[in-house]
């Protein structure tokens, strides 16, 4: 049996959701960050071989990095749908955004929350000339790549509902972290009205939800 | 057949890389940076999805992405060697450094690039202060997480000679560019013989260099 070592408000909570949508049994591990610098508990990074979460043990295999975990768990549970295999009408489509999630879409969120917490912890003189040069440092590379993907998203969302095709796959899963992130960030607006009824059909999974009850928390993302 | 659109010093070079080491029939077309932005050409902007390299084209397909391009062309090609199927002994290396690469090594090699553009393009008298508050940040992100990878990576080479396992496998071919960049930057250092000796193997894998000539840059990254 699968174990899950979720980390509150990060990145498992996709495994979490991806394990309720394939209904197999599962055992949960719950740990909280620290409530004063929002760090993972000493325990859970001395368990992730790379620090970070998600981890999954499985007997002897502790695995980390989200789509590694997500692509796993599709080996042990197979799935058409979640997984459009070699050769299908979505397969494409389907490969491109799950690596997109995390290749390019997680780095910019990634690098987006960077920035905010460089602004946060200079002196507060400083603060007006950091948000000045990070500022144009995010307008000449996060924006216009962010912008790019949900550009991208809007047209692909046009032709079928879900990131992977017309099922749910591991790409959409993948993408509920960065999407959600980007929603509140900003970068999703108006201008995006298929991205955010996405983000509303995600939500009404009714796996997602159960996913959501026994994670306990309001958001995956950390509210800023 | 699969066009390859290569942009010069990208990381489009491991799509050439692969399908010389799956030794099939290709088109490959070059294209240059501009020499004094560094940026892609126009025309490669208009062809990449994302705007970004490196970009296959395959009948009507326009696909983008690393890892999405790597694993298109293992459809194409199957090869159990360079994508351990599910199930065999390598499976689960292969898709944790597969997915680390682009989810998280690239990620902290782009993050240490934008922080050294930002360092070179602020106005002289501001340069010691911006690589100060950069430096932290820098040493309180990306130090920590590069170090836990390539501390996982010497571990993990010190029994299996690929990151694939007992084979090269895609998830060496999606490594090979931020491993370049992480021992052109000073990440990869005395401490990591088990790194560097691996990067001597990819250079001379005879496919590699195929892959080089048809290139014709003398590094796959940016010369800093």
């Amino acid at each position: 049996m699968v174990t899950l070592h979720h980390l509150e408000y990060s990145q498992s909570f996709r495994v979490l959701w991806l394990l309720e949508e394939l209904d197999v049994d599962y055992e949960l591990q719950l740990y909280n960050r620290d409530p004063e610098t929002y760090l993972a508990p000493p325990e859970y990074k001395a368990l992730s071989p790379t620090g970070a979460a998600p981890v999954i043990t499985h007997g002897d295999l502790v695995l980390a990095e989200s789509n590694a975990i997500l692509e796993y768990l599709l080996d042990l549970y197979p799935s058409d749908e979640l997984l459009p295999p070699a050769g299908s009408a979505d397969r494409a489509r389907h490969l491109f955004w799950f690596h997109a999630s995390q290749g390019s879409m997680m780095t910019f969120m990634l690098m987006d929350s960077i920035f905010r917490i460089i602004e946060e912890r200079v002196p507060f003189f400083l603060t007006p000339l950091v948000k000045a040069i990070l500022g144009k440092a995010s307008e000449s590379v996060i924006h216009p790549r962010m912008g790019a993907l949900l550009a991208l998203a809007e047209e692909h969302l046009e032709t079928q509902p879900w990131f992977g095709g017309d099922e749910l796959s591991i790409a959409d899963v993948s993408l509920s972290y960065p999407m959600e992130s980007a929603a509140e960030r900003g970068y999703i607006t108006d201008e995006h009205p298929l991205s955010q009824d996405w983000l509303h059909r995600v939500y009404e999974r009714p796996a997602f939800r159960s996913a959501k009850k026994k994670d306990g928390r309001e958001s995956m993302v950390l509210p800023l």
